[in-house]
């Protein structure tokens, strides 16, 4: 299966201790992978590195782990492929522009009869996995449905409804961010953890690795990890419910529904 | 004066040695640059690399110079910044998206009353150049006029007469690619060179770097490189006429056109 990762932050923020434990999963303990990616924003433009090749024995994916690229909103998916060839196009996660603003995406599920279902027209799929079509299929809904530039928090509740439709046709967890806000929907495996002040240590599952938060902080931090599974053995994770979504603002919820 | 490198060929190449050459100029031998980037193609999609940052100086772009990516289109620019502040969102190059394509731009010079000559409502920039501005209204007007998908070289000769128009607002030197096509428009200063078996050697200008293609290369490789100023010192290079467009595909040009 596919994993996801997210971050949202009220201060840049340094990734390199959770995605070293994605980049784990993708090929060493994790099963072998086909692919991943890692979405930095900066400002209103996102820097993205991906490669269609396990990222444990990659040379750009160690180079991430390593570089301490700071952001407010990241997103990072390691991909098993089940819909569309080992390429680049199909590799997570996808960006697309909309009203002066990057959107970005990733996908973890199989979703079932997409094309008939979720219906596009006018922004079309680079590749051919499944993923990308619900991506395109909620950009084009955005874009039909309010015509012109609209509030992060208006956009991503409508997104939300919309996520609701595309996760009749399977498995639906997904990241998605503007940016700013960053909106999690989860159908079967999607987990959060907000790490504010008074910070402790965490422990990663698979690396011998340990970070006392407290130092690498100030006091006033509010960051935001969203991960399919759990990355540390000794901090409770919050597990996401089926057909749950959630909005982030700088590591806050600020929005949150179980749909039916 | 900012600096454009674009790549166009029959099979995918290295581009680490044209590529050094211009990191070079990007804050050593050149003037302090505002930032670098660099777009290779695989398949259908595309990869980014940039920085708002001198590239002779970055750990991203060292990377990109010693890392052999192969693509047959490539599209770099080196910045000094004279529309918009030194961030991310305004670091060539950029990409859209249209009928299942990446196309990737960059552009060399300044454009005088931009926002009133090239009007857009629809694809709007993300950051503040003049250069964003203008992709975006080359992207508008692709997307207006043909409504659907339209055959690559069909649309870069709309593109070319479109380019035309802009250039009529001041400088326009610029590098835009669907992947499969490049297309490159000149005012003032783009040079390019097609190397072809009988291959010869190739000595670096800012570096002490020889490449003999001979033995880097296949006898049926074509491959063509397109530069603001030429990058080597004992080869011909080609200077391209004010208002000469070309279009390249697989490193052979397809279409040319001196526009009055």
């Amino acid at each position: 299966m596919c994993e996801l990762l997210g971050m949202s932050a009220n201060t840049p923020t340094d990734i390199r201790f959770s995605f070293s434990e994605l980049m784990q999963r993708g090929g060493l303990v994790g099963v072998h992978c086909d692919g991943w990616g890692i979405t930095f924003y900066d400002g209103k433009a996102e820097r993205t590195f991906k490669e269609p090749d396990p990222c444990s024995h990659s040379l750009f994916a160690k180079l991430v782990s390593t570089y301490p690229l700071r952001s407010k909103s990241i997103v990072a998916h390691i991909r098993q492929a089940n819909s569309g060839g080992l390429r680049l196009e199909n590799t997570h996660p996808f960006t697309r522009h909309l009203w002066r603003k990057s959107w970005t995406y990733a996908h973890n599920g199989q979703l079932a009869n997409h094309k008939k279902a979720l219906p596009i027209s006018d922004i079309m799929p680079v590749g051919t996995t499944d993923s990308e079509w619900a991506f395109c299929y909620l950009m084009e809904q955005l874009q039909n449905h309010y015509k012109k530039q609209t509030p992060s928090l208006v956009a991503l509740k409508y997104i939300a409804r919309k996520m609701r439709n595309i996760a009749k046709q399977g498995v639906f967890n997904a990241i998605m961010t503007d940016g700013k806000l960053t909106i999690a929907y989860c159908t079967t495996e999607l987990h959060y953890i907000t790490r504010r002040a008074p910070f402790s240590s965490a422990l990663l599952k698979s690396l011998d690795w340990e970070v006392d938060f407290e130092r690498e902080t100030s006091p006033n931090d509010v960051v935001t990890v969203i991960a399919t599974y759990p990355l540390t053995t000794n901090e409770v994770w919050n597990k996401m419910k089926s057909n749950e979504c959630i909005v982030f603002r700088e590591g806050e919820i600020i929005f949150r529904k179980i749909f039916k």
